[in-house]
């Protein structure tokens, strides 16, 4: 299949570095096409601006989704913008391989989302949460983190891993249309040993070796119409689970 | 008291500019001295890089975690990194306003924390979660969203809006020591009504009006010694609560 990876670590040489070189090195091994966005080594402009559409004149109040929409539909996005798209279209799947900073991503990758989701690409479809421009094609997270595994459990100082990646696997996959995969998680990657290294790659490319089977997180969906007209879950659905688990058929 | 606002979205004219201009004339109306960090008028630099250490030889490996710590205890960070932590540690309160992007924070807010809140500074200070160098402060977030209201409940489309903004109340502000007031939201920001906006300005000033009463989220807290030496909630402590609702007292 096309696979595209968004990688933001503005160190080759760091263990996401080498991370990847494997995950590449594995994918085209098994005859995958794999596109690599290194977003520190292509300079990626994170702040999302006026800049980002050539139609903008910036006498006028910014309004960020109307000028995004504007620029999509006539072809004045900024050419980085469109490159990126083009990228995303073009794959089956992508993953999204960072260190895991504030419990969110880098800076520089969220500017990537900011930016090339944009009105019309990324929202503004028609369809969202399992509709939309990205639907049929997964989304996988491979991340670095610098706390113990236990750490990121329920009763884990950090809270739930699942949890936490909420905003990133509903909020943004699959509101694009994209089924999220199990994130991949390296834990303790500060202090990580050699020979964990190589454990954690040899367990990324048996992850990457089923990727086909590998079951996505059975969210909720809006072509399937589970929620209402009012976007709130329908009744029927509403089972005695609390919060977040609450939109998934698990 | 001392207040901090950082500021993040690129257009002045925006609800976001009005809504910022109404807290600091009223703030400054009731007598506390405020201070804006407009990171887009201030063209802020998302990307955490080597270049925010100034002792930094980008022949050698890249670990940022430890370059950020030499160079914080050195006086080695970019200048622009030591006037944030200083703006930091002169509020009492700070309020990070920004639009709601993609569930979260717009990528040039995220790297204020990545290249703010550094190994020294942020973390690795010997406490956190309640501890930290920032114990004592507090925190508020000052939203606006592009969604109705009750799409940001339990049932609602998108989750339960304290779920989607636990990895900043919880991640970023209490892990640094700072209690998390309330979030301020303004909803329907993309076609809200004059009346509406006026609305949310008043509610805003009676909210900046009660800083000083208003009951932060009660997370549980590692000097109180609720969690042990794992980094675990304690087990007397394990309520029957599910997931991230664990880990506040309510």
């Amino acid at each position: 299949m096309n696979i595209l990876i968004v990688f933001a670590h503005p160190e080759p040489r760091s263990l996401n570095g080498t991370l990847k070189n494997a995950a590449v090195g594995f994918l085209e091994a098994a005859g995958h096409q794999v596109i690599v966005s290194d977003l520190y080594q292509q300079q990626w402009k994170s702040q999302a601006d006026g800049g980002d559409f050539l139609q903008y004149n910036n006498s006028q109040r910014l309004i960020v989704a109307q000028a995004a929409k504007e620029a999509y539909h006539q072809q004045q996005q900024s050419p980085d913008i469109t490159a990126e798209q083009e990228k995303v279209l073009w794959a089956d799947l992508v993953i999204y391989q960072f260190p895991l900073w504030w419990f969110s991503m880098p800076a520089i990758l969220k500017g990537w989302f900011d930016r090339v989701y944009t009105n019309g690409f990324g929202y503004g479809t028609g369809q969202r949460y399992g509709g939309g421009k990205l639907a049929g094609k997964k989304g996988m997270l491979l991340i670095t983190t610098g706390g113990d595994v236990n750490t990121f459990t329920n009763r884990g100082i950090h809270g739930n891993i699942h949890d936490l990646l909420f905003p990133i696997h509903h909020g943004i996959m699959w509101y694009t249309g994209m089924a999220a995969l199990p994130p991949f998680l390296v834990h303790s990657a500060n202090h990580i040993s050699e020979t964990d290294v190589n454990k954690s790659i040899e367990e990324l490319k048996e992850r990457l070796s089923t990727l086909d089977t590998t079951a996505t997180i059975p969210y909720y969906s809006v072509p399937n119409g589970d929620y209402d007209e009012k976007s709130l879950l329908n009744e029927n659905l509403h089972l005695p689970k609390a919060s977040l688990a609450i939109h998934t058929q698990l």
